[in-house]
């Protein structure tokens, strides 16, 4: 691996910060590797849309490049329709099935997920929609130990939240072990 | 203002990652600005050196740009050491009496202030340091308004701790009136 760009959208108040600074340091402090973790703030994002770019490499990371992402998670319509233009040939969208109505075309598998109606109704909270939008990259990509990714989200969120957030992750999870079954590999750009 | 980028850096367990994001909201969520903030994570940040880049303009921001800062904060004197290059020509090093002993020669202004030791003796908590540093940095160079600061740090501080941390942010602030009486605008390179 000598760079892995994901990028988190979606809106302002849906803690993709947060999940994208627990996937920087889960690959940097508990995996080894280097990792670069930035978000663009607007006027705008009190309400509208909200982004989070993680690179992570084995190799030292020459970050003021503007490259595209292998993996693009929109949990809006605004933001896929933002960023979908981001993706690499070849790399992944992943879209909330709720809220993302029209996918734009182009060369990337899409996963087409229940990711707010997992935090909603399997483990009780909308609000941790982020931390099962982290577990299921983290069992779609396998780039960052899921070990790695329980140390950094111990570390991170508020103490009493622990039970409710790894139930989150571990939704997440099982969330991309289902996605994983329905992939065929033979289509280029495909719909799961 | 064009384009202002502050550098916060010291070790990994000093909370400038915090701070940092706390600059960016209050730039961008209260005072109406655009920002892009950055943090790297290596392996050696477990207990090396932290770094987070804050870039704050009234323009949309062209990020993946390499620049030179026009703050450096550094708490310790592997950060001094590592980053104080990186300062535009006329900018500004801050840096921790304390803990920062030798201090790289360069054209740009230098205050040395006891930010950690304000955190552990006026505050009472060495932890706040990080909020210190935020506080005399707003108050040094008034990019961000006090007000907008408070109000994000208010959002990103855990609940209970607010009194603790508008102290520190007080006490920074404060240092920074202090500083700016040692200022003399003839000369171009000097210690505070």
């Amino acid at each position: 691996m000598e760079r892995y760009e994901v990028k988190l959208s979606g809106s302002g108040g849906q803690g993709l910060i947060l999940a994208g600074m627990i996937l920087a340091e889960a690959a940097a402090l508990y995996d080894g590797k280097n990792a670069v973790q930035t978000q663009s703030y607007g006027p705008e994002s009190r309400g509208g849309s909200s982004s989070s770019i993680v690179i992570i490499s084995n190799q030292d990371i020459d970050y003021p490049k503007a490259t595209k992402v292998d993996v693009l998670l929109a949990l809006t319509q605004e933001s896929v329709n933002k960023y979908a233009g981001d993706i690499k040939d070849g790399g992944i969208l992943i879209v909330d099935e709720e809220t993302v109505k029209d996918i734009p075309a182009g060369k990337y598998k899409i996963y087409k997920l229940p990711v707010i109606a997992t935090a909603r109704t399997q483990v009780g909270k909308v609000i941790v929609a982020n931390i099962v939008a982290l577990g299921l990259i983290a069992g779609l990509i396998e780039l960052v130990s899921i070990d790695a990714i329980k140390k950094a989200l111990f570390t991170r969120i508020p103490k009493g939240t622990e039970e409710l957030n790894f139930r989150a992750l571990e939704a997440g999870i099982n969330l991309a072990k289902e996605a994983h079954l329905t992939v065929d590999p033979n289509l280029e750009c495909i719909s799961y």
